[in-house]
């Protein structure tokens, strides 16, 4: 099987864009009268049928739709300040969409390396991942915003942060229980120096619980990573 | 706090090779007096002092060593198809060397696109690993043996094969127990397309558990860190 990705829908037709008309009619050779499944990253899945071949401009009539096609019942969002090699983030992208997120949030950090982000990359990659795994939706994907301004205005059920300073860490799973309750949690994951003492601090007020992702010393997009998936086996457990 | 690597100790003197000298003495700016930690791949750290700062082979005594400085009570082996992109195989190495893995083996799967690897780039990327988490074991890392020549010699106590076919599959979490009494492992990685059903079937009869890791379709790669993770997680809440 194999997703393509198109948002331009109208009445029963989709067009595909320049990059997926090629890739659909030059790379995968398909033509007029071909049936094939096209996502629109935001929960449906289509089924139709290619009326027009064109290698740039491929339109494909809609013989069936399926809403929510990849829903699930919890929401995973990780706040993760950007990592200073772009390569890097890219593939913590493409491993969190792979293994199942609701939103990504971009956090400034004190000890933040990178200050800018290459959005329209990070969609292509998240779009790319999406269609791989056979999803049908892509998550929301939120450029850089303070660490402050973050924590404050962050609506999650359950707020959890990752820091190597010393002091009471509990895993993930021990909050099993209310993880399955609230169904919907945010994790902090800080830069390569680290969250700061101050920022450690700040959390505390908003109702961050302190996590521990095993002992190891993660690079920051391997702590991204770990802590999504540690969230989807703990939901998909009930 | 920085880690260097070598293998090359007689008596009190450790060698660093040119690699390793160049960092140390062109890159950080170390000097004749300055103190370094030196790990060698086998559990041991060593500090040491710089008695000849040359940029191609700086020799350094050692003043004090810690035997099995990350020594831990349990055994991580993944035994993986090999991936076709190269860069992908090295992700997946430093990954699991960062999360903490004892054993890599690469398997040739009936559905396997590569059969050679580039060994000493994996070990590179495994002893670059090893120093950034600031770990003193390099694993051991199994250069291509034939899928059947696996399963028939391995000698884990704890068996896993993850696959897409359908069929009961446990999570992970479901063998806690008895990870905690025998507490070494083996998770069989299949190939971009899967193993196929003569191999699912052939390892039942070497006691190989089927597990899922999630509902996701997950990349070869990414099933091999998110296994390794999931091991190191359920013996450390111990």
């Amino acid at each position: 099987m194999e997703f393509f990705y198109s948002e331009n829908i109208k009445n029963d037709i989709i067009t595909l864009d320049n990059f997926e008309s090629r890739h659909c009619i030059k790379v995968l050779r398909k033509s007029n009268g071909d049936t094939i499944n096209i996502v629109d990253g935001k929960g449906t899945l289509y089924t139709g049928l290619i009326k027009n071949d064109n290698p740039k401009n491929c339109k494909v009539k809609i013989s069936n739709s399926v809403k929510e096609y990849d829903k699930k019942d919890f929401y995973i969002h990780i706040a993760i300040s950007p990592i200073k090699n772009n390569n890097r983030i890219e593939w913590f992208i493409e491993k969190v969409v792979e293994i199942g997120i609701d939103e990504i949030s971009f956090i400034n950090c004190e000890r933040t390396l990178r200050h800018t982000l290459k959005m329209d990359r990070i969609m292509k990659t998240a779009i790319s991942a999406m269609k791989q795994t056979l999803k049908a939706t892509l998550p929301k994907i939120n450029n850089i915003t303070n660490f402050e301004e973050f924590i404050e205005s962050n609506k999650d059920s359950n707020k959890f942060i990752c820091h190597l300073e010393e002091g009471h860490k509990s895993q993930l799973f021990h909050f099993e229980n209310k993880l399955n309750d609230t169904k919907d949690s945010c994790i902090l994951i800080g830069p390569e120096g680290d969250f700061s003492i101050d920022e450690i601090n700040k959390v505390k007020n908003f109702n961050f619980n302190s996590i521990s992702l095993g002992n190891s010393r993660l690079r920051t997009e391997t702590a991204g990573i770990v802590a999504c998936h540690l969230l989807n086996i703990i939901h998909k457990n009930d």
